[in-house]
């Protein structure tokens, strides 16, 4: 299981109900921050391998309220 | 302990490189990973609530060499 | 026959549906992929030479439901 | 086997050298065009399931000369 | 006369429209493109020299239906 | 023959030179114009249908010298 | 009395009539310009030193109809 | 105490309004200045260490009527 | 003689240098302001109508030391 | 005296002697933050009304050494 990362751009002042949102009610979700800069949050996911991340971002996540915008970054490599 | 993460781009062909120093030599830094996008690694730190972060990416980050840009994101709070 | 691709913005939650649609109902489209990065999905589209690449996406893909905006990469040889 | 996809900027007057470079000497590369916008190539690339695309794009094409930037795009699902 | 250039960007699916009808219906419009990138048209208009290209733009060009906007390339000089 | 634009970017004070050299020296150039913004000079090219646009750029125009970056425009469509 | 600058972007087709109005109503306003470029018009606005340029935009500028979007550029020096 | 920044952009004609409403009704806001640039206001906040900076942009800074956007800078250290 | 600006982005420290070689050295210059933004200077030149611009920039401004890049605004038309 | 910031851009790893040379060796500087974001310092400034900001900057800010890029933010008014 590779986690990927997903920025949330939220309407202005529903960012904690969308971060609540996430962690209550989304299957893989693992880790949620509050974040500096142009997005409101930070989400970790974690998925099974050979899952499809498009179709998770776009039912599972896309699917919540109060959603502008999202920029999902994917992980290659763990190092350790 | 709040963590805090940092975007990291490189010199071309050396990415692998710098998240081996990143893992094996940066006190503090907890996750490493390469990543899609315009930058090629993703940090995240913990460091000690009320320590300088600017002095710790100023001084520990900048100072490995290959590396060219980097873009430090701020959490604010963990859901959970 | 060159191909050319078209990078495809959807709706948020529409994509999955978008990609289907471009499958199912767009003759010359011979690959959709949902993609990182700005855009949701990327197509590959073979059309006869000389055809008019400017009608085919004005009058083929932008007439379907749920999309946003979409912007186009021509080829102009492939290396073999 | 996903396909991932590369855009490749070259130094002024070299792309057509990169390109037979990649079509040669690069394995897993399937196909490169040249193409119209801000990037002179497009590769589609194909690696097995499991393989670190980072390590592919830092070691295999990053060490090509006359290259000067790549952007890469994931793939997540064919539809067909 | 001196030539200048006009970008167009339209609302989706109606490029080919505007183009029409800037060939049809406004007066100095010598020469109209469909082009590849972020704007859909390119459109040459010869005016007199002295004449005032911003109002021309405001009154004939931004009077069509269908236009979402509008970027304007002055000529100084034309080599030969 | 449809023509093709390209953007030229050209060295601090060498603009007018580099115009000089498109007009004298390289085949298919049918208007070279300077203009106001980013770039410096916009060229009009005609090519045999068919040609390869990419290695025209790549071996003709990247060849001058003084030039720093170009953008090329295809057109799809003429309307009379 | 330093002057200072105002980039202004106009609704579609209402350049001229704005700056109608910044000539005939707007006290302060000293040339008016319609330009190339991405802004419509630039104004040359000359205002009381110690006088509260933000107020100015804020109250004399945007209360006029049909502009969408300001930008201001202050003036440190006239050099003569 | 360290203090953070926030750059708020408003709807046209209310800057003003939105810099009382800071000054009047928001705690912890230690200065608002009007500014030049694409942002009317500067705000400086203190609150207490260990408070989380995102519910306080959400919770206290966006609910105030005629904002469109804010940008946060966090402070690491203050030099003296 | 219609009047048009030139943006100068200057080396650093060299700005107040440039201001004074535009003023004493450079024939058409009628004003020259150090400004707030990207660029450090704006200057507004008088030039006979039909005189070539795009040969004045590159003759007259890209031949003075210490200036990195500029950007041209043409004016259309002056309102009164 | 009203107070006008700069965001300064440092050569990597050199942010914090910057942030040192500031405040021990430049008149007028009030306050100095290392920052999150694409600029690591923000410096609060207070000058003489009448004062030449732009002739302070390039004289006594850009003559710094390790300074690769700043920002300048006027204020207006503050808010009290």
């Amino acid at each position: 299981m590779h986690p990927f990362f997903i920025f949330v751009k939220c309407e202005l002042g529903k960012a904690y109900d969308v971060a609540a949102a996430l962690v209550e009610e989304v299957e893989g979700v693992s880790e949620v921050y509050s974040i500096s800069g142009p997005f409101e949050l930070l989400v970790k996911v974690y998925i099974e391998d050979g899952q499809d991340i498009g179709r998770y971002v776009n039912e599972k996540i896309h699917a919540l309220p109060n959603i502008k915008d999202t920029q999902t970054i994917i992980t290659f490599n763990a190092f350790t």
